[in-house]
């Protein structure tokens, strides 16, 4: 399920996302866009359906056309009362019914055009268009426009700081928790319950990998009790108020090692280096290739195992991608994380993550809390 | 998220899932199965990504060759620890690199072959998969092999019923409670907890449809405070130890009216024709009309605006469907709703379900709280 719709957008705000998407798509060669119940759905219309399921609901948007939402019979009322649905048309189609064919006759699809489809658009319904319609050809959104929703505006911007500020707040009150002796299960959960706290209505991860589990950037959690001595890699973050907060730090239980205050240093300056390497018009690698610089030249490259961030909205995951071959440039307003780390197999890890949006001059965090380490008990 | 694996499954029982779903896919005339992080994942491997994103995850069958599973690297040391691990090959996928051609290349997939895909892949990777891979096809698993995960073994149907139990204490509790004078909302939040309390780890709906409200199947929950007079849909579920439970009574808060009290027998006489049509080797569409016949004979048949019926296994919502149309015979073993509803819009709304599990000699109910009209306050 994708957050709940903050009150902050009106259908004027879904109906301008609509025609610039409309508008977006005729600029790029397509016939329509396709859309699909998650994030996009959301962004452009504030409908979330009660639940996803195998039957088809698909806004399809066409430069110069009305925005036709095709919702199953059962889900109209629903749809109807999404705060968008005033600005497009509703067309339901009844079990038992081809969703296809309806789809292809109320929007009146170009049937010899290319559409962009939602990336999480399912293959079922992808497969049954094609079938529907097979002069068409398709490709994802985030290969047909990848920025649909990159860049914020300012009600986005407010949205995504105040996530970023309950997240820092989380952390605030975890720094003061007791760490050894308990499990990662425990500190996981009392880091959850600290997001619900500060206002999150989704929790989306709370990863606590202790020790030598630090060492795997994707170990969520698990039994193992946390010890004196210990790294700890924290990386939470949830939806509030419809908008993403995503935020890593690394704390040590109890005084660390030469070695484990070495790398965590060096991880600290590789974050510092790509926040530094934010500003509009750079391409984004040029912000994986700054963090992982820093890292590579202290000859823990190899250590460093995954892009250096991701883009972050009405998900806590999306485009733009700050990796290596990705030359689109930098634009104000664009959120994402930076958020290198080094990895040592069977010993611990290090990361360090903040959310960071591209201002006219450079680059400003959405989290504040210190990047120094943290000892905890 | 999917739920939590059930501790109940070994490695040799997500071994045989495996193989039988490669051979059943050779049988169907396919090059082999493309599974995507989900239900269909789950009850072959047992592994649950930690979240679903934009990264390639996929398992790939063929009869006759080892089951290959291509993750990206960084989840790679959580893929090994699923419970169908050992049963199957790992292949990462570092980012960066392309997926698909690893996933050509990791898998040897046939380039000239059919395959069958998850309903819920990523449209995304299909698309990726259709360009890396330009002689291939491909049809969703629910159209190629529809009732792949339909037939439950007796584990599972014991999980099934510990689900339908818990769901039903959850009822037996919240007849009790006030309705009148009470937010749907705070009834949907006493449901939720009686289903955690009894046991699930996931709650899916918690529909609480008073009043008006009731006349459309698929309202959730809102702000309306519950009257005395009204009628209460409640229809909810989610996963208990990975398996799925849902149920609808209809409620009335105080005394009914004639026509309330007519409608609702009527809807209680068309679920129990529809429990009583369950049979082996009776087609699916016999459910759905034998339930549907006692309503339309009724004179209600226009306000009956859903399929009978749904299977239900590690997700609330697969094949089987109880729908006009579905010819494939029920199997022993199948799980799915019978769930006929009255609908009369700006009134009110009736809907009795039961999760009910085909055995040799008929249908066994796995939801048993009283189906007559239960009056509240």
């Amino acid at each position: 399920m994708t957050g709940a719709v903050p009150a902050s957008f009106t259908a004027d705000d879904y109906e301008a996302r609509m025609e610039r998407a409309a508008r977006q798509a005729a600029g790029a060669g397509l016939a329509g866009l396709l859309v699909a119940p998650g994030p996009d759905l959301v962004w452009l219309t504030g409908y979330t359906p009660t639940a996803v399921t195998e039957r088809l609901t698909l806004l399809v948007l066409a430069a110069g056309r009305d925005p036709v939402l095709v919702v199953p019979t059962l889900e109209a009322p629903d749809a109807e009362r999404a705060p968008g649905a005033s600005a497009l048309t509703l067309r339901d189609w009844t079990d038992g019914k081809d969703p296809y064919a309806t789809a292809a006759a109320a929007a009146l699809l170009d049937t010899g055009g290319r559409f962009g489809i939602s990336d999480n658009a399912w293959a079922m319904h992808l497969l049954g268009l094609q079938k529907a319609l097979p002069g068409t050809s398709y490709a994802s959104l985030t290969e047909a426009l990848p920025m649909l929703r990159a860049v914020k505006d300012a009600a986005e911007l407010e949205l995504l700081a105040a996530a970023g500020a309950a997240a820092d707040a989380a952390f605030e009150e975890i720094r003061g928790v007791a760490f050894a002796g308990r499990r990662e299960t425990d500190v996981a959960a009392d880091l959850a319950a600290l997001l619900r706290r500060f206002g999150h209505s989704q929790v989306d991860f709370t990863i606590v990998a202790s020790g030598p589990n630090g060492a795997n950037p994707h170990h969520e959690i698990g039994d193992r009790v946390i010890e004196r001595g210990d790294m700890v890699v924290l990386d939470f973050g949830g939806l509030k108020d419809g908008y993403g907060s995503d935020t890593s730090r690394t704390v040590h239980v109890g005084e660390p090692t030469d070695e484990e205050r070495r790398v965590h240093d060096l991880v600290r300056e590789a974050q510092e280096a790509g926040f530094r390497a934010v500003r509009p018009g750079a391409a984004c690698q040029e912000v994986d290739r700054a963090a992982r610089g820093v890292i590579a030249d202290a000859g823990y490259g190899e250590y460093f195992i995954h892009r250096t961030g991701h883009g972050i909205g009405v998900t806590t995951h999306e485009p733009p991608y700050m990796i290596e071959g990705e030359e689109r440039p930098l634009v104000p307003g664009m959120c994402f994380s930076v958020e290198p780390g080094v990895y040592l197999p069977g010993r611990f890890g290090v990361r360090i993550e903040d959310i960071v949006t591209v201002t006219e001059d450079g680059g400003r965090r959405l989290n504040n809390t210190a990047r120094e380490m943290v000892i905890v008990d």
